[in-house]
């Protein structure tokens, strides 16, 4: 079959790799017909070490059943499915209580002995614990478009302002105008949240997250951002501040808008270990900081019905449509943000 | 007026100061009746600048009211009062909202222009905000050694436990067996917890935890003390670990021992500004850091009750009593462990 890997720094190729098959008995062989490139896998495309064998690329992915192990119960060969970024046992103490991303057997697409999202198939181990069927829709449903951002961006906004404990009535700055910060824009915005803040500075992101449920927007970046923020909440800042971006800048810009007593939440894998945290950053102001890997596994079923029912469609987040062959090129057109987000079809 | 002033690294003297005055309308001079040392005041025994002028200290006391300010309503003079570690108005949105250290016109007692609480009076700006009169106690009685807890180290141990989120069937770990961490304990216990795991390594003191309601003692530190820890529970760590210390070795090992999903909650005056919170130590588990200061305003009334009634006893803290001639010794004693905690009387 053909499959997307990477061999380091910029060098994305379309390959012909060994077709998938399964291995254990609780495993789905799954045909995939839609899949996308996301921002997290431009971090390698940035940084990898040069590699021969290459990497397997792609944790986003939408398919159809083609064959399952013998012990997979929830599952028939046909259903169409939504996999999520990571694989779970469903069955484990962290899966029971939702964190499937710390699932003591589960684990990411591009683990060794993994296939990645960005090819013809794959195969998906604990097939029960990690797809959900999505029901009554066929393959060439133009609600597909929206149902794929289930398998990271939409769960990961999600993710950001539920952990921040977003709520009726409240004032939420959303760091990042990529995919998952427009729709963690979206999410707030689901969670009642009266005032939200998107700072990003891409004015056809920016006007998508105002469609989203941006009240207001914030281009500036630094401390003329930081003192726009404060202005536009009375002095003090937002009690809730949903991070998605990952770098450094972005966790600065959030403990200096965040309210004394408030919630820094992010959902941007850090490019950082170390940061402020101390009196004069976090502490002071009595800060709460949270978040982590978005066990979107949980949220799927979740958030599904309001985009079967049309009343959402996180899928524009999706501006540019390729082939599998055209994954190189998409790789490229987001990493110089000519492209939000491009989605693979098959 | 005698008060304790210090004027540099274990310089600490009582010096004859001007005695206190009324100043604004809504301040109250207070007599004092019952003072301490705390661990935190220890902090700039080792590492202030030397100041000839000095610097009053002390910031829990139990006074009583010697004058009122004309525009004080909820005071009257001869009332026994708590004060707080911090003053604040009681009236600006943070005080409304209970977080008292984020008061828009509040303070700590060491800020120019305040006096300390180891000395024999002091004036208290904003005292309906600020104080909590003690009803039906008189300043002889026997109660007054655990509601001087509630100036500090209760509500601080208090704060750690309830921002923790501490519920009915819960697994704690406390680390630090000083005052705060043994109150955080009895803290916990108080809300529900069912296993608390206290971490620390002097035999009295963890004995008092015990009786304070611990479970489990855990005296190794570093990597030993962490794999206890996790032995303890069931291999994954504890889901609430509250730390009050301030050292950055407390820190890492609150995150070494805490559970995937689980929240770290600090209380100890953090001794660093920047430490790890990447995907490698808070980010990839999910793992929730909050905490500060203390509002302990808002927790006096909550944890009188049980104080008055004797039900709870968090004053065997103190384990020594000095006058106040007798503070510059009773530091030394808790600087050399020598000493949990001293209590002034007058």
């Amino acid at each position: 079959m053909k499959a997307t890997y990477m061999f380091g720094p910029g060098d994305v190729r379309i390959i012909d790799a060994p077709d998938p098959a399964l291995k254990d008995s609780t495993d789905a062989l799954v045909r995939i017909v839609r899949a996308c490139v996301c921002g997290s896998d431009l971090h390698p495309y940035h940084g990898m070490n040069e590699t021969p064998e290459g990497v397997s690329m792609g944790h986003e992915f939408i398919g159809v059943v083609e064959a399952l192990g013998s012990d997979v119960r929830t599952l028939a060969v046909g259903d169409l499915v939504i996999a999520p970024f990571a694989f779970s046992d469903g069955t484990c103490e962290f899966c029971t209580e939702g964190l499937y991303t710390s699932c003591v057997h589960g684990g990411f697409w591009d683990m060794p002995g993994m296939g990645g999202g960005q090819a013809e198939a794959i195969r998906v181990p604990f097939a029960d614990g990690t797809l959900v069927k999505v029901p009554g829709v066929d393959e060439n449903s133009p609600l597909l478009t929206s149902l794929l951002t289930l398998s990271d961006v939409y769960g990961t906004g999600w993710h950001a302002a539920h952990r921040a404990g977003v709520t009726a009535g409240d004032t939420v700055a959303v760091i990042g105008d990529g995919a998952v910060g427009l729709l963690a824009v979206l999410s707030a915005k689901q969670l009642g949240a009266e005032r939200i803040i998107l700072m990003g500075r891409h004015k056809a992101r920016t006007d998508l997250g105002i469609e989203f449920g941006a009240t207001d927007v914030v281009a500036e970046r630094g401390e003329e951002g930081i003192a726009k923020v404060r202005e536009l909440t009375g002095g003090f800042g937002a009690r809730k501040v949903l991070e998605a971006v990952g770098h450094m800048p972005a966790y600065e810009q959030a403990y200096k808008i965040v309210r004394p007593g408030g919630v820094i939440s992010r959902v941007g894998v850090p490019q950082y270990e170390n940061a402020p945290v101390g009196f004069a950053s976090l502490f002071g102001g009595n800060i709460t900081l949270t978040g982590g890997p978005a066990p979107v596994r949980g949220y799927i079923e979740r958030l599904m019905p309001a985009i079967l029912s049309g009343s959402v469609n996180p899928g524009r987040v999706f501006d540019r449509t390729v082939g599998l062959d055209g994954v190189p090129e998409a790789y490229r057109a987001m990493d110089d943000r000519e492209a939000l987000k491009v989605m693979i079809t098959f």
